[in-house]
């Protein structure tokens, strides 16, 4: 990048810095092909040979003490997180007085929102770079608050949390600069001069914004919303999950830091950490100050934030009954090595993890043979052995379970229908405390729709017999409708099934991905190209991200005057 | 445009027609310079020798009979309109069956999603095209129901609000084509070939939508709704106020007539007539079929729509406290006149009609010496009388007061503080029973907030006397911030005084007019570069156009396979 720049009064320039960048970003955005800023190899020819001895050790640093965050309004201390891997945490955050970080962000926003929004965007790429450079830290935050293993924790919660940031930043800043910031309006008139008017148009934020993190994806869930409010101009209140904090502190304190150099007041982003069951994010999302809420987690709680917090612009990701459905397939091995994968990853604690997968009763066309929904469910279970056979190798793909929830609801699985996968518990080579369990599979007929008609969230997933391919078509419909999903898929080497499927997918409003059998995941989303959601069906009210999920974060003020 | 366009099929490409136009728009809601698709003025030059009197001929015509438009769910018919000129009316129209027209609406969706962005913003320009070409008709029509003078009804009601229906399509046509409809997504790997993916993303709308008509401004403030839902692929019903049903079934039958001739089902737009007091309105925005609403009127219904129609995307225009501060001028007279004319156009029944005029206690320093309140208050009296002495001309510019609420509210006002300038009738030179009444002014002092903190719609002011003008900047962020305004207007020689002006406007969030003493008016916006609320404040959550009217309306979905 050359020499810093930096403005006349002597502070950091992070809009000339960036500015290549931000607009490389704005590009990608619209042309949707693959594009990514932060190298998503935690290789030492990457990051450098030291980076991953130093982060490991400052997250060690970490442990057992106070977490360094010098914001308003604290009373008292937290520590409510505890690692899927068994390892003591420890780290304590200050507790938030909701009252004084409402004052301290109401009174960061006139100036927040006067710096505009190239100085917005600049600092928030300056803040996503430096998040960038200490991402092994990060990776260990979010690998021992959400069971992910390292090399996940390092990716999802790293470089693919950084991009997706990124890219919210550049739909904040295209939405906002692709209009003329200024104008001379000259109006012609029947007879003499034209009317003439100056006119200046100053983007103004919402509000105080909320972002209420999630306990499996702190990061990658969170980026969107805090860094498209950020670049729009409303002040921060991030709210992690008690289980999951860290990663967002390291955040926050990040954009502190940054916010600070920058000579911006640092309140523009604040840590609301609370105990568990102290209900902070409710009581916030209804201040009237708070005019921005996003959040990520359950439907029961998303539903009641956007039916209660009307006084703000509420995007919400939920829970969904994501969907597959298997016709026929030309490569029945590279089925059912994507999916048992696709099942496997990170315990099926993805919201985008397959649940519901739909085979006739027919049985599938493959190269293989025809194979009953029997046979198939008994190939998948096969497969998913196999993916899973060196319990070390399992341990890096299924990571731990991220909490007595998704084990209390593994152990019950076997109650719900016929179990033709019985989960396992795996030793784990590093950490033996870890949880670490395989993924169960049940079989299920189409008419069970009580049980595979709403979300198991975690490793269980349901073999459903249908009557054929159009009856599996009806059921995703109709469930995606009621329930919501992130994500569907399909196997069929028919193109008349797979418009079909198409046609289903557009009337349930979901993502569909149709016969992926190598190395690309129907769980994984690609920041810059894939929607993350749709916002077209209950499991959300947004993509990550969309024209949507920004535009409603503020809005233009004008100011007109006879030239 | 030369010779018509067609697709293959045989039907008008409207698309291949109007793209030009289009195009335009496009660049002129980014460039926010001056721009006009469809002349205002009614001149035989512009509009044909015979266009008026055939304009006049065909509403004529649809007097006294049942108004054609050929859709489902009629169930008896509804004729609720008198005009404020006191001509009968008599045209009734279909009372509508609630459920059949979200059945038909609903059944409208999926090919007029299919249809894409494309076609269906062809379809709009050519809708708007077909409405310009009976602007004649429609002025009758909106000057009939609202009140307005036969020129403002042609100007607001006809070009003008063609103009913000085109920047509505242009916002939403841009918002889904300004992203790579496909896309051939490469990710190189660290060894081997790339990943490459086929993707497609299709915008969808959200459902069927709702626009709920008012009665001043039944198609300005109704067409940008209607023409962003069309063009993000949302079907609309219509609802019209029953005070000002003409001007949006006129509307309805052009849209229908060119959806059947494009070979779209023509159910995409539907009109609900109701009797008086059906509130059926608030009944079709709870629908769960129903995911966006437009509404302008009352705060109460808006603010009921947006804690109650948590289903759906709603966008609201209400009342506001429109403000002007006083602080010096060096063109007294033409502030005055400027003034006056604002608050006697259309009998001050304008969303955008300023009603507190705040003078601060010292006087105004003018080029005609200081003006303390009384003699200002008394010198904008006397403008008044100026403009309003010619009964004919004052006609024209006054129009008749709407409905007996106004008339009501007038008659209360001079028991709200010291009559400045009381109200008079006027004979109206055309139509002998039209309700015409000159404004009047009530002098305050600026402890009565409980009079001057609310709105009374109509043409009704007040001169507030205030400490001095930094206590009028901090009564305006007050009154604007707790009851909203679309509308702040400050005059000053003093560029700290405007300085502090355009930051109380920040805060406030409302959009300002800075010495307005020519032929600009401050209640009045240009289609293109001055946005028509800020929703920033509680009078609108929206701007009429902004990216945030446009952008809730539709998500896109995504289709991805290896390629």
């Amino acid at each position: 990048m050359g020499e810093p720049s930096s403005t006349p009064g002597g502070r950091p320039d992070f809009h000339a810095v960036h500015r290549e960048l931000l607009e490389r970003a704005v590009a990608a955005v619209r042309e949707r092909a693959y594009f990514s800023a932060y190298p998503e190899s935690p290789s030492p020819r990457v990051y450098g040979e030291t980076a991953a001895a130093e982060g490991k050790a400052a997250f060690e640093r970490l442990l057992g003490g106070p977490f360094p965050l010098d914001q308003p309004g604290e009373r008292g201390r937290v520590a409510t997180e505890r690692s899927p891997y068994g390892i003591e945490l420890g780290v304590s955050y200050p507790r938030a007085d909701p009252d004084a970080l409402i004052a301290a962000a109401t009174a960061a926003l006139p100036g927040w929102r006067d710096a505009g929004p190239d100085t917005r965007a600049g600092i928030a790429v300056e803040i996503l770079r430096r998040i960038n450079a200490r991402s092994f830290e990060l990776a260990h935050a979010v690998q021992h608050t959400t069971g992910q293993s390292f090399v996940m924790a390092f990716q999802a919660g790293g470089p693919h949390a950084q991009d997706r940031g990124l890219e919210a930043a550049a739909y904040a800043y295209e939405a906002q600069t692709r209009y003329a910031a200024s104008v001379r309006w000259e109006k012609p008139q029947r007879k003499g001069e034209p009317l003439v008017m100056e006119k200046s148009f100053t983007p103004v934020p919402r509000g105080v914004a909320l972002v209420i993190g999630c306990t499996t994806f702190p990061t990658w869930n969170a980026y969107p919303a805090i860094f498209a409010d950020l670049v729009t101009g409303n002040p921060v209140i991030v709210k992690p999950h008690p289980g999951a904090v860290l990663p967002l502190a390291l955040t926050v304190s990040i954009a502190r830091e940054v916010l600070a150099e920058a000579g911006m007041d640092p309140n523009a982003v604040l840590l609301a950490a609370e105990e568990h069951g102290e209900r902070l994010a409710a009581e916030l999302a209804l201040r009237p100050e708070v005019r921005v809420v996003d959040f990520t987690g359950s439907t029961e709680f998303g539903d009641w934030l956007e039916r209660s917090a009307v006084q703000a612009f509420v995007s919400t990701e939920k829970s969904g009954v994501n969907t597959v459905v298997v016709d026929s397939t030309d490569d029945y091995r590279g089925l059912l090595g994507n999916l048992a994968f696709s099942l496997a990853l990170y315990s099926g604690q993805m919201c985008t993890t397959p649940q519901n997968i739909y085979v006739p009763r027919e049985g599938v066309a493959t190269d293989d043979g025809r194979r009953g929904p029997g046979e198939f469910a008994a190939d998948l279970a096969a497969a998913l052995d196999r993916l899973l056979a060196d319990p070390a190798k399992a341990a890096g793909t299924l990571g731990a379970l991220a909490n007595q929830g998704v084990v209390d609801r593994l152990d019950g699985a076997a109650a719900l229908g016929k179990v033709v996968l019985a989960s396992r518990a795996l030793a784990h080579p590093e950490f033996p405390d870890a949880v670490v369990r395989t993924p169960t599979v049940v079989a299920l007929d189409a008419d069970a729709s009580e049980v595979y008609g709403r979300e198991h969230f975690g490793p269980i997933s349901f073999v459903i017999t249908t009557d054929d391919t159009a009856h599996a078509l009806r059921l995703l419909r109709e469930t995606v409708a009621e329930r919501g999903a992130l994500t569907a898929s399909v196997y069929s080497t028919d193109p008349e099934v797979l418009a079909a499927a198409r046609s289903a997918a557009l009337d349930a409003g979901v993502n569909l991905s149709e016969n992926l059998t190598g190395p690309v995941f129907v769980n994984q989303s690609a920041a810059f190209s894939d929607y993350h959601g749709s916002g077209a069906n209950p499991a959300a009210t947004a993509a990550l991200t969309d024209p949507g999920f920004v535009a409603g974060r503020f809005t233009f003020v004008q100011v007109r005057r006879h030239a």
